[in-house]
């Protein structure tokens, strides 16, 4: 179970091999859609994602992994899920992932959507009303993870949750989350049938955040960065509400908004279920 | 007062313009330490940091403000305020705000921080000790400024925040809310002399955030992205509190857990002073 350094790695050092252009080309949407895969960074995320039962299909390494018991048994483990290992060099490795301080390892995941009725008998979804700023959807994912929410809905034309910049911000949530696709309409059929409200942020709303009752199952729809909620959704909602504001500025970071109503969502139901 | 098309601004085409090439400095700290100055992008916040009193150094504007009477009347306003405001091309706007949509309008400012002394009399101050990422910090000084924080205060080493993804992501709120410099050590000497309690977010905390006196004036003290609040920093404190958790994350977004506190820091204030 151990590998020692004549373990069965292939070697890759040259920056025009085929599997270092694929890997390179999961930073564009254009090659996440062809290849069907996208980046994972960092070998501490690799391990959790791992626990998560989400298994890598290209791994590519750093020689300094061999030396660290915690990367062989992960190798190890990816090698024989079926994955392809693959020892390079740091500078690729720094090419890759496109960051200054390169990682140990970075690995290549198949992209996985879950439908809506993996989220049956939810008590808690939150849905993302064409987000467009991957920072910001993965920052709710890591969100939504902290909270225990059951799933997140990534509504009409919204920004690609395996964009670098989302996974990056997820913590490894992304891997923890379940996330699904769906047209607006669809999940508000499947919402309606499921017998979940549907709560609206907007600055339009007229209640505040206390003004709805958080013992029943609940969607949390959040509009874009840009516009909001449109007229549409706002009508397909139960309730809407909005967020105190005093200062001068007349909204929040979507991010900081989805977390601040989730977080009082979950405090009206006394925290249920939170870690000792 | 309505400046027509014969109205006396200068005008550079050339992109190697010294003017042009400063204003291109400023996205690097050097090239703002060395000036004083930070960028501001857009008519909008342009016009909002006119109403905070906040006048412009320098102002690069497109061909297409002079046909707008909102930008005339700001340009016409940032001249009489002693304003250098330049007419240029859309080319050269792009170039000095590095967006791919160009601005209207591009503004310099000089930049400026209060004393802690400014903050005499705050009933909430959010402190962020060794904040590293300027896009956190600018949506921290957004939610400061949503929820009428009195002030924000830099401790010890921090990052920019006239960087330019700070400006961005405070939306403005950089002219709205106090913000103070100070080593960590004075800053817990000038709290204690005020009266503020100290309450630090911190993952060994042992207390939820409902357990302190939210009626009195408090400092919401945050550690930083990735090590949170040192053991000094949290034995200054009167209190640690931490965030509900339930998932498999064990911590939240930066930006994130500052706005959760807050919120719930000024709910339980009756979320005193709100907007109608």
């Amino acid at each position: 179970m151990r590998p020692d350094d004549t373990a069965p790695f292939e070697r890759i050092t040259s920056p025009s091999n085929p599997l270092i252009k694929l890997m390179k080309t999961l930073h564009a949407r254009k090659g996440r859609t062809e290849t069907g895969l996208f980046l994972g960074e960092g070998l501490r995320q690799a391990m959790e994602a791992t626990e998560m039962g989400r298994r890598p299909a290209i791994v590519l390494f750093a020689p300094e992994a061999r030396a660290r018991s915690n990367a062989r048994a992960f190798l190890q483990e990816a090698l024989q899920g079926g994955a392809r290992c693959v020892e390079t060099t740091p500078s690729i490795l720094q090419t890759v992932s496109k960051r200054d301080n390169a990682q140990t390892v970075v690995a290549a995941y198949a992209q996985s959507l879950n439908p809506l009725s993996d989220f049956t008998g939810a008590t808690l979804i939150i849905a993302l009303q064409g987000v467009r700023d991957p920072g910001n959807l993965g920052t709710i994912l890591r969100t939504a993870d902290a909270i225990g929410a059951d799933g997140v809905a990534l509504l009409d034309q919204a920004c690609d949750p395996f964009a670098v910049e989302a996974v990056r911000a997820s913590m490894g949530s992304l891997f923890a989350v379940k996330l699904a696709r769906s047209a607006f309409e669809a999940f508000n059929a499947w919402r309606s049938e499921e017998g979940l409200q549907m709560i609206g942020l907007s600055l339009e709303g007229v209640l505040g955040p206390e003004a709805y009752d958080a013992g029943r199952p609940t969607v949390l729809l959040m509009g874009n960065e840009q516009s909001g909620l449109s007229p549409d959704n706002q009508a397909a909602c139960d309730a809407l509400v909005k967020l105190p504001m005093k200062g001068r500025a007349d909204s929040l970071n979507l991010a900081v908004a989805t977390a601040v109503i989730a977080y009082e969502h979950w405090r009206r139901r006394g925290y249920e279920g939170q870690r000792a």
